[in-house]
């Protein structure tokens, strides 16, 4: 802080979930946060499972190769989940964190309560308030939409206060 | 089969597991089944996952690609896991479809029981019957080891029972 060096990297969130998985690119120059780009992967279960997992991965790979993000935050198994529900979900997280380890991402892995810690400072917020804090963090205009890109933001904004290595 | 014709295509069996992901590659020629091959990807906990996963999609990358499987059969969650473990091989799972879909493989799913029904005859028959068979059936001198490896070519059975087409 002192020495007047501005550090800075870019920061991938991601909300992994086989119909829907948000995305969000934060960058971070010393302690300011902003919001690059958002947006969520849809795939419809019509599409044979693997294409959609492909869908995914392929989708992932060109954002992480359009922002050259460093690092990615992910939430970890809500444990409020079924099997059946678990099993899709870890499939989607497993397509993308193959598109994350291929471009040598670090990854840092959070529970749904650290997230929120991070992001409102309690970790049983709500939805809601989460979604008023990424708003209020990366000073957007607006809630980002769709809710799963919300979350992918607050899972990067997560990473960045857990991981400060190599940031001011 | 009276045309004198014998149809033949390559078929990969996949048990995917986090620790341990099982492949068998069997090949078909008319209703004459034979094991060309079979394996484990085995990744350990001191990894992280993201490496983790990325080893089992390059592994099985590599094996389609040596043996060029045109389709793959692969067993759906068993219902009997917890969310963690249902989460973990959903991730696997994953990680190896993407594999398979970046080659074009089209994808059987099928539940333990089918397995199990089209190699043993029998839905509930039990592991050794299951690793029995697989030896019997694709004429092997012993039991493949690990018993991933024999899941996975049981897999690959199961699927040339379920698709037919273009197979005399």
């Amino acid at each position: 802080m002192g020495s007047g060096l501005v550090r800075e990297r870019v920061i991938l969130g991601i909300d992994p979930g086989l119909a829907h998985t948000g995305w969000g690119v934060v960058e971070q120059r010393g302690s300011r946060l902003s919001c690059v780009a958002y947006g969520c992967v849809t795939t419809t279960a019509d599409v044979p499972l693997a294409d959609r997992l492909l869908k995914i991965h392929h989708q992932l790979g060109a954002v992480i190769e359009r922002f050259r993000p460093s690092c990615v935050g992910i939430e970890t198994v809500w444990f409020g989940q079924n099997v059946t529900a678990a099993f899709a979900t870890g499939q989607a997280r497993g397509a993308a964190l193959v598109a994350c380890a291929e471009m040598g991402l670090t990854v840092g892995e959070y529970a749904p309560n650290q997230i929120k810690m991070a992001v409102v400072g309690e970790g049983t917020a709500d939805k809601a308030q989460v979604q008023y804090m990424v708003r209020q963090l990366l000073g957007l205009p607006g809630t980002p939409e769709p809710d799963h890109a919300a979350d992918a933001l607050a899972a990067a904004i997560c990473y960045t206060t857990h991981e400060t290595k190599g940031c001011a």
